[in-house]
């Protein structure tokens, strides 16, 4: 076990950071490719970061707080962010990511007064128990997994392109 | 084919930014953790970016600019950045590796004048012919490829932290 408070809370605060720096002014081209049908581009996985930020990670860390076990927590539904919308820009969506993450920084350092606080459970509808800790372990490795997916994403645009490098770049298998 | 210069510029400027802005200032314990034995950590990943820009990408362009298909272009040595040297902080090799790509970014757009340029063709030792545009895009790949890298396994030091959640992350597998 690894966990720690501190050094999670260093991922969170710099997931923002770095796709705003990665993705500002990039072509389109990059931007909405997708790696097949019913995949996801780079402007749908900001926005189901977005979405992550408003109905899962702090408020469910509020529902185990205030419920504990008592009862299920609400499922969060993954897809939301697929429902049609107003379009916006890439700037617009990594804006709207970087400040309502800073605010839910704020709130879970709120939230986490003391060491114990970690280790509170509640009840997730399809796992059973699980630990505070485990939900922020799990929100951290969130980010690092939606980033990972955004490169694979841009990568395999250039799938045939890098021609017989193509061996050497697991990314693109 | 989706190959375009002025599209794989916007990678390979925006990698050492986005290194940077993810990296500075992260724990050792997320910066020293490896995939297992005979695996990379962040710290060597960066190093072997930084042997790339000196060994392989502008070198080769050179060497097929100048050479063609006339003899093949020497194998670059991918375990290189392993060998023994002084150690350095994360903020010392990302600071070399954004001047070094810098430079190689202008060097690279000296080297290709004209759209032909890229068609033009080297000696690969393993591979037989390949093209300028293939090297490039190899190039950008060969950064996405790494972020990944470096995403990944940080993600993998917190594959039991993140409890019953594990299921639904796919970069913990």
């Amino acid at each position: 076990m690894n966990f720690n408070l501190t050094e999670s809370l260093e991922i969170l605060e710099r997931t923002p950071q770095a796709l705003e720096v990665f993705l500002t002014g990039l072509s389109e081209n990059w931007l909405k490719n997708n790696e097949g049908e019913g995949t996801w581009n780079v402007h749908e996985v900001i926005e189901h970061l977005i979405e992550g930020e408003k109905q899962n990670w702090i408020p469910r860390l509020e529902f185990i707080l205030a419920e504990g076990e008592s009862q299920p927590f609400p499922a969060f539904d993954r897809y939301a962010h697929l429902n049609p919308k107003a379009e916006t820009t890439i700037n617009q969506k990594l804006l709207e990511f970087k400040t309502i993450r800073l605010q839910n920084i704020l709130r879970l350092k709120e939230l986490i007064p003391f060491e114990s606080t970690l280790e509170k459970t509640g009840f997730h509808p399809a796992f059973g128990v699980v630990k505070v800790k485990e939900l922020i372990a799990t929100w951290a490795v969130h980010d690092l997994t939606h980033m990972t997916q955004i490169l694979r994403v841009m990568a395999k645009r250039y799938g045939t392109d890098v021609g017989a490098w193509r061996e050497y770049l697991g990314i693109l298998k």
